[in-house]
């Protein structure tokens, strides 16, 4: 696997276009994504029961099996708790981007079904539809295969994210480079099942529906569900796939040698995009990653690694550079996993070393200093080794600032 | 039910003090609570794996249904990640108890048993038990049972607390007054099946040991866990409760008026308590009560005010005055709780009024500065009406600050 240094651009057989469309004030706030032929299409939903209108429209799409040529997102409103209303609004979105796009029908473009949508933002708003319908139409014109093109979508889809998420990997099949690229955005509501996320990632490789979505499936549960910026699941979390085969490989089967390695390329963009999510989570100085290794299976590993990353107090105490061990092992020991407390091992690391912090459940007296020393870096990792198992997990997150407070108590006025 | 302006020292038959051992730098760090005669005693702990040394002593006093005589708290360290010596210093503070108080053979004194122990403070630090035995030497000279040692006891066993919390409430049976007092600490990691609280119920009623705490266990299901400051589940959590009888009422026997009588009693005197646990929350700048209506079962209630009430982004927008439905609809969603989105009402009020943002699942117009207003208050009363069923629920909780960014970055350096 290659890592590339591009985005959407690099793949074959799609365009983007990035644009403002007028929800926001000055930012881009419209993205089109398509593929020059009807994509093979896979998606991941919130688990929330409250779900925003595009959600709802686009697991209808890919129930259905429906292949799929384009997604259009808009962002500065969720189009969440909008009713009915909110409903035809996506609709309305998906038929506008179909007309604007010329795609005839047969591809299921007359109910608007070839078109997956996606809003994020303020929630409880109605779209203003006159200046996403437009949007939509000036998107359309600009569409682009170009890197500028790319990194406008990439730009398009941010909320109160302070960077841009993209990347594209290659890999080799029969030969020839086939590429998967991806684009993601947060940055608060980000918790487990799915954060206040959006991705979108687009491969010219050959692969059916079915099979996509497995894989997808698998992805997630290791990676965006595996990352807590702060404990709320949001209504519109979408994770989209399209696959165009625009690499002319051969079709990848399951179970065989081609089918994983394109699913540990898959599984690196999502877990990259993942981690992006959090490092640029609301108010975020440092990013934390938390390991688990010998648990006694992963789903305890998951339990535990989550609940240290989720912990308002762990969060606190990375934020305050402070090797507090009782505040983790407290987390620990509330995440409702099977393991032994008084055989925990426990220690932080960064790029200025390690330092062992529990040694068996009991406390090592440690240098308060080198502790400092490490926890000054911006990215952390704490081990807690166990004598439970052979199970690991990896869970991603971030601290807890007073600039998060600042955030979310100043978001809305 | 009456309600005392009063403390422990209003209970027939007991005597307290609170005293500065020296585990703290300056401020009051060790409590005794005595009966006069052996008490029946009741008890719930903490559900962290994790477990702090007394925990682990208490359970097995409880367990035994051994008469109690005293509880000795210590506060500024938990003995929690203490290893076996912790559990021996936990056993010592018991039989040093015992002997100070001379309580002789026959009541379990001799293996320490008749005397339970709490520690609240720093975890992982061993507690410096020569300071802790000449404390209780001292406190057990100093015990009263005037007004000035029950402030002195509710006032030793605080941590960050910022004020006492105590109560004190009368009943009559037949015709003769029976009291039940409490005193209780909270503020940092509390949350669901029970907080870092400590809590403890004294009452001269004529009550077993069973009866008690099946009541207790009842009463802490709708008190202590429908609150939540930070969503930590501490290792020290213990609420006990002492029953000595020194009102010369008759037993009271399950199933009975006078039972209900005093359970009524004995929940308000714990619902008090969690309140003022919330109130004194780290860094709260706002009360938040939480009311479910209309949910299909208590359960399900339950489960969307915790959600409410547990939600950073909830807890932010009520720091920042801002009547953000979203997010409550939001926390609501993903609680796991069976209700349907699209029927809900939701309220805000306070001393200010109330104002309605959702009605059957979508939102109303509002006046910005009504909102304001009403969300300018301390105490804020969040209602979600549902129409799935008859069950109802509350939880209470305290908005997230910069404070408690602030106290938990800086808690150990």
């Amino acid at each position: 696997m290659k890592l590339l240094d591009s985005g959407l651009n690099a793949v074959q057989g799609y365009k983007s276009a990035g644009i403002h469309a007028g929800i926001k004030k000055a930012k881009k706030d419209l993205a089109l994504i398509v593929s020059d032929i009807p994509a093979a299409a896979a998606g991941v939903f919130t688990i929330n029961k409250v779900q925003a209108a595009p959600v709802t429209y686009d697991k209808a799409v890919i129930a259905a099996g429906k292949p799929v040529r384009a997604i259009v997102v808009n962002s500065g409103n969720a189009n969440a708790c909008t009713g009915k209303p909110g409903l035809a609004d996506a609709e309305i979105m998906a038929k506008t981007t179909a007309a604007a796009l010329d795609l005839g029908l047969g591809l299921g473009a007359e109910d608007g079904s070839a078109v997956l949508v996606c809003s994020t933002g303020v929630i409880g708003v109605p779209l203003p539809m006159e200046k996403v319908e437009s949007g939509i139409k000036m998107a359309a014109q600009k569409l682009s295969s170009t890197r500028e093109s790319a990194i406008d979508t990439a730009e398009a889809i941010l909320t109160t994210d302070t960077f841009k998420k993209e990347i594209a990997v290659e890999i080799i099949i029969d030969g020839k480079p086939v590429v998967l690229a991806g684009i993601a955005k947060g940055s608060g509501m980000i918790h487990p099942n799915m954060a206040t996320l959006l991705s979108f990632i687009i491969t010219d490789a050959n692969i059916e529906a079915e099979t996509l979505q497995g894989l997808l499936g698998t992805s997630i549960s290791s990676t965006y569900n595996m990352i807590s910026v702060d404990g709320d699941t949001s209504t519109n979390d979408t994770v989209l796939a399209l696959a165009n085969g625009a690499s002319n490989t051969p079709l990848i089967e399951r179970g065989t040698e081609v089918a994983t390695k394109f699913a540990e390329a898959f599984d690196y963009v999502h877990a990259y995009l993942a981690k992006q999510i959090v490092r640029d989570g609301e108010g975020a100085s440092k990013f934390i990653e938390t390991k688990i290794v010998g648990a006694v299976q992963e789903a305890d590993a998951k339990l535990l690694a989550k609940s240290i990353i989720t912990s308002n107090l762990v969060k606190t105490a990375i934020f305050g550079e402070d090797a507090n061990w009782g505040r983790i092992l407290c987390a620990m020991g509330y995440s409702g996993a099977r393991f032994n407390p008084d055989t925990v091992d426990l220690t932080i690391a960064s790029s200025q070393g390690e330092i062992l912090l529990l040694r068996q459940g009991a406390p090592v007296p440690f240098d308060e200093e080198i502790a400092l020393a490490i926890l000054k870096e911006h990215d952390i990792v704490i081990t807690a080794t166990l004598q439970d198992g052979k199970a690991e997990a990896t869970a991603w997150g971030c601290d807890l600032s007073y600039e998060y407070v600042k955030i979310n108590g100043e978001y809305r006025t």
